[in-house]
């Protein structure tokens, strides 16, 4: 292992304690000591690497934001039916919040959780910039007949509703937690709605 | 107004500022005498109407248990289409939700909050029972050839979707908060399907 990733390990290993202890004992009462205890390191460790508790919170954030950035990346959405493009973000952000559940329920936790004196964080931004991505496509779709009626705002709400349920669920009762095929088909339930005969037939299930 | 009013005034009072300060500041940062001052009581009265702080936080959690249990009564819904019995309980949900928010608000925050040594709470209680009421439903929307497939669950997922989606929209970013007529809106798409031509013509909108 090179110097390089081993300073990553350290690194990695105070981010993941310090989630851990925000999330469940919350920022205010969780100290530098119970973090790099959790961690196995030293003080100076913590120092060196992020400067101070308010660092180390500060860098969990950004790296979520670093990888959402990347999740939310369009590029490679620009072309294919709707309803595909629809299902290849959802399911890129869903395998990107099972790779990182402990930092989403961490964000979780710091949004309704009661204030603790930790900085400030922009969470409008994930739900805002997520919105806008599926209301352009949505839009799109409607304009080639793929989506339903004029007014994308319903269809953005029910796709929005099914993505956050499915991972607030999972997050919240682990044990009825929704794995990838199960998602889909309630995507599925959205596309072709609940309702019979409402299903087009020419549209078969996956 | 009579004794007993103005005793529930006080109660009312008292716990209305406990709901806020649990949510805000959490309950292990909050004390008896801020609830007290919030409220603009004595400590007295609040020792007599809960008898501590744990008393008056099991008390805001029982009232919203008694009002879920009366929300939850489904001898009203035994009669009607199956869509228009699912409008019927949503409403009649939402509408407590828009009247309680404080303490939804309260309730997100213990469940996503960090520990803080409050009495615990039994939240599964919620989602499990209206997830079954709503399974009922749609089971028997499934048996009259209503309800779409031979599987309840994408449909109950998708509808439960389209509920706590609306309410933690409203909870979470209060000026996009979604009101009864785009709440319906958006159960309409899941009814119909947001794919086209899924929509069937004999259904008119709402």
């Amino acid at each position: 292992m090179s110097d390089v990733s081993m300073e990553n390990t350290v690194r990695e290993r105070l981010m993941s304690a310090a989630t851990e202890l925000f999330t469940t004992r919350g920022y205010a009462a969780t100290s530098v000591r119970e973090i790099v205890e959790a961690a196995g390191v030293t003080k100076p460790a913590l120092y060196y690497h992020f400067k101070s508790k308010e660092g180390i919170y500060l860098a969990i954030l950004d790296k979520i934001l670093k990888v959402v950035d990347e999740t939310f990346d369009t590029r490679s959405l620009s072309a294919g039916p709707v309803r595909q493009r629809i299902e290849t973000l959802f399911l890129r952000i869903y395998e990107v919040f099972e790779g990182h559940m402990a930092t989403v329920r961490f964000l979780n936790s710091v949004f309704w959780g009661p204030a603790q004196g930790a900085p400030a964080f922009d969470f409008e931004t994930f739900h805002i910039r997520l919105t806008e991505i599926v209301r352009g496509i949505v839009a799109e779709g409607i304009a080639t007949g793929e989506i339903r009626g004029s007014d994308p705002q319903p269809t953005v709400m029910a796709l929005m509703a099914v993505l956050s349920f499915a991972m607030d669920l999972t997050l919240a009762h682990p044990e009825l937690g929704v794995g990838k095929p199960e998602f889909l088909q309630v995507l599925d339930a959205v596309f072709k709605g609940v309702s019979a005969p409402a299903a087009p037939n020419q549209e078969s299930a996956r």
